[in-house]
């Protein structure tokens, strides 16, 4: 399986192989230094090559699919990826952990520490509340430090990476109002799966561009539960989600009430300050506004500023690749920090341009 | 020229039919009972076959572009459609007019009342005043009466005439505070015009998502001028702009602090009433968002609501086809109104889907 | 349903109104002057409204779907358009004929006289034989005089249309080698119809080009069965498809040894002549290739050629808009040609550019 | 610049480093783990940030682009890449000799032998008849060991690279009659380089798909010289280029006479024991075609077959990623073994999925 010995690297079994995030982290892993794919998973295709499905990995993964077994699965691996839908991961999760396997769930499963917000939102029974506890929310450049060392992590949501990267040093310096804020988020179709749909189908997505859950999308209360934590006060959001017709990158636009006058410098500075020492991080020089295709890829998170004295205003645009910052790549990186290993271990994609 | 004889219609010159709003007008013309093209004018390709340009015109538009004397237009044409860039029309006009006939000009030269916001603005000298008054900002479904009648009609622009569409109302209502307002818009590539730059190369645009001109737009005071005028107080608002990688569309999504408990319901009911009788406003119904293509190659502009008792806010999604309704189509529902025929003349093109 | 009243106008009934050939010939036919749509039929959606599935149609079509039973649309129409899926309308267009409809078949079922032949391509069961001699093979540039007075057309595919267009004046010509035809087909992906698959997934679509079915394309036997009864002799053709990341279009680049020292201007001439009087091919200058975008959403077929004398062979390049020269639109064409109208009322759309 | 030192490393040389076969050899290189850039070169954008013109290079190239003097990039590096157009690297390339440096060309300019083919196809000038002499053609899977300790290596174009590929083994084996070879290629749009102009307009390109300099192309020379030194007998090709509305893929599909009875297994085995042993290039199993995605990213060429007993011909379909298996990905390819290192170091890119 690709070109590395298992030498002394940490094994890797990723639950949801046929997924989009599962062919994500396979790609990105190729390249990893200190860790090696021994199982690539899928319940539903369990016995067949994955080149079948995703020919793109012809002679790259040359492996049958496994099943879902944990202990299956802990015989051949230290960590799990389950890149699993919601509602799968929460009756999956615990069965690995159990068999002492390292998890890293890129579901939504997990994320929401209180289960009845969950249940509101997702539509599926909430995982038990000890397991909602253990979860590390692993937005790396947040909540790095808590991610070292666990064992059980939940890899945020694409959407909320984006916005929380974009709002949280301005909300943690007291610039803007927490309550001002309204996020008008857009992504690329692979956000959406790969499982067949009207909504995927290329013939309505192609030369249209539409908005789809209008505040109702279920990363609405994983966003307020971090923007509540960081302003010390419940925090709602105004939030719309919308579909571009491309395949990968999510563009954040975030808008709020500035708390005093701060131009786009103040917050250059600002947010280079907060993200310093940090690789995946990028803000833009004032009047540059960062586009999807400059981090496609890649696991950047670029950012750009527009404060507006005329409205009293600022307007931030975030950027990443909803595949890359927003699941798989994420999930290396936490992978990372997990380990103890440098943040960006073989995590160095130059973004795909053009 | 097209299939029409010229026995008792409007004999129409199109003025930039070298540009996308030109060759859209061509398009939508053909169709018009009342009205036959008699002149295709260029400054850059006169003398030439317009299906040099543009191929798919071949055997539809058969003679050769003309130029821009003014005198050599008024003895081919009743009404001259000017689809020149702004700085350009700034100039053109007057002649034009000044030879008897009428005007409907589709640049920005004449959209903004006061010529030092406009120099502001679009960086050109502001035409005569005299010319700024006179000229009918031809939003149809807010001034069509103002229209009737005239010569000279300023036909709005793209970005203002989805959004004012998706804001009147509820501004005159007293239902949304307008010093409130931030609008997120989205459009596609054609809105650039047919120039050639880095900015419309397809390997840059393709699969990018891309913000420009935030809070800068030269649409800001068209949009805030309408807004004052309807509100009855200065106006300012939050307006970013964005590329999607497609040709046609427009989104205009909008947000706004209620000021009182409105469901969509009642949003729905307000704006049905308000648009009554107009053939080219779609209100949804409830929880459905208009979507960019639904309206394509149509003069139609959909609308749809989300109001939100979490958040206090509402947003309106407002969707144009940008060449037409943005444009070549309701300069046409412009010409109609002018005329003093039905509203929708010759205009009656179901949109192209998918 | 519409604006037209249906005074005078032909009734006319749509089945497989929820497909993107329903929903085009809903589209195409709102403009036509002696027509009116009185039903639109689904099996699958039968008493909602179409705006349901397809809200560009709001306001438009307002009535609900009907049924399939043959008795109630003889009740509401005078002519049928099926358009639906091969091995349906072999069931359902019997019982239309008898009730006395004239009958317009959009899906493949009757266009391939010998019965085994149909089965060995297109793995259903053949119509009985007398109906596969009563449809009208509907080509109307090839067949139109057939088709006039008829009471059953079978319209063709939307390759083979390109293709025939393209070759079959060289053909009878005598000028190319039949036997020496090679197809290379290129389609856009609503050719594929709105059922969703991973075929149509845009994530795997966009940024992708791809063949599939080579040689093996249901189509070859259509192609092959005109160039055989063209050229007096059995014509065996190879005939690669490939999907194109767009929504609508078909070019056929086709390839042939010449038979003599012909050049690109013998060619146009040629081609010229044999099309005369037709109004919707369009044979373009030497040296211009046609593209796809020319003629979207029209009912042109726009031809151009490359004779090599290098090589001896001639490239010929066709292209149409699948939904309309390729299926609607060369409908409404076989409609006006049975009805003995004007072969193009109704018909005038000039192509959406850009 | 990058994450590496210049410990033992070897040091390159990118001119034309704003083009995008410039950009893709910086993104390739970053991860090469024995060379490393050492200058960025454009002759136009020299002395600023190559970051202004790529923003996605942002804190990946932080040093400014320097100018394309010899002795100055003698000064800094060992090996030049030269992605220039063609007609600029001519004039380039003997200077950089003269001072000792390595150069691998990217530019056609000394790909064709024969100066007068060459200049009647490229219509530059053609360099000394020296060059061309000392010039290796580095397509890496046919004449890689002719590579191996040279010091100046002219990379194959695009499409000959998919071409070639797809059709020396057929030919090599006496399987196909090369005379009767016909290519039908296609390309994303990246291919006609970063210049702008209407061929690249994304309003004109999307949703399109056009042909253009139809056996005109000036890779035909290219192709030619190969498959007439492998036939051993003059070859020539009738030649399609097309553009897809797509920003990276080449298909070459490719059409030719079986001298013999050959099935779709006997390709897949002789072509699996042709390119044994050689990492990139995948050959498919039987009934399998290459789609443009799968190579995407990366410096794979899949090649698939469907031979017809029908017609007695055979198709052969081959993509690439034509700015890498094309270019950029095929030059370090070239670096590698002119170096005489393992022939895919550095270029282990899993393709990008979707």
């Amino acid at each position: 399986m690709g070109e590395h010995g298992t030498g002394e690297k940490v094994r890797i079994a990723i639950v949801g192989s046929t997924g989009y995030g599962g062919v994500e982290l396979i790609r990105l892993l190729q390249g990893h230094p200190k860790a090696v794919i021994t199982s690539v998973i899928s319940s539903s295709s369990a016995g067949t090559p994955i080149s079948e499905g995703f020919p793109h990995l012809t002679d790259i993964i040359v492996q049958n699919l496994d099943g879902t077994d944990p202990k299956e699965i802990a015989a051949k691996a230290d960590v799990v990826f389950t890149a699993t839908p919601s509602g799968v991961s929460s009756k999956l999760v615990p069965g690995l952990l159990e068999e002492g396997l390292k998890v890293i769930d890129l579901s939504g499963d997990f994320r929401i520490k209180d289960g009845a917000t969950y249940e509101k939102w997702y539509k599926h029974t909430a995982p038990d509340a000890a397991y909602l506890e253990e979860a590390v929310f692993g937005l790396c450049e947040l909540f790095g430090e808590e991610v070292a060392g666990k064992d059980f992590i939940s890899n945020p949501g694409c959407y909320p990476t984006a916005t929380l990267l974009g709002l949280v040093p301005a909300i943690s310096a007291g610039w803007i109002n927490p309550n001002s804020i309204i996020i008008d988020a857009k992504s690329g179709v692979s956000g959406s799966g790969r499982g067949t749909s009207l909504t995927t189908h290329f013939a309505e997505i192609n030369e249209n561009f539409k908005a789809y859950k209008v505040n109702k999308h279920q990363h609405i209360p994983e966003i307020e539960q971090v923007l509540s934590q960081v302003a010390g006060e419940q925090v709602t959001v105004t939030f719309t989600t919308q579909l571009v017709p491309m395949t990968r990158g999510i563009m954040s636009t975030m808008y709020a009430n500035l708390n005093g006058v701060y131009n786009d410098e103040d917050f250059v500075e600002l947010y280079r300050q907060y993200y310093q020492g940090r690789p995946f991080v990028r803000v833009r020089d004032t009047g540059i506004w960062p586009a999807t295709k400059e981090v496609l890829g890649s696991n950047y998170c670029d950012i750009g500023f527009a404060a507006d004295p005329r409205t009293g205003r600022v307007t931030i645009i975030s950027v990443i690749d909803n595949i890359v910052k927003g699941a798989a790549g994420q999930a290396i990186q936490n992978l990372n920090l997990m380990m103890g290993w440098e943040e960006n271990l073989g995590l160095g994609y130059t973004p795909v341009y053009p």
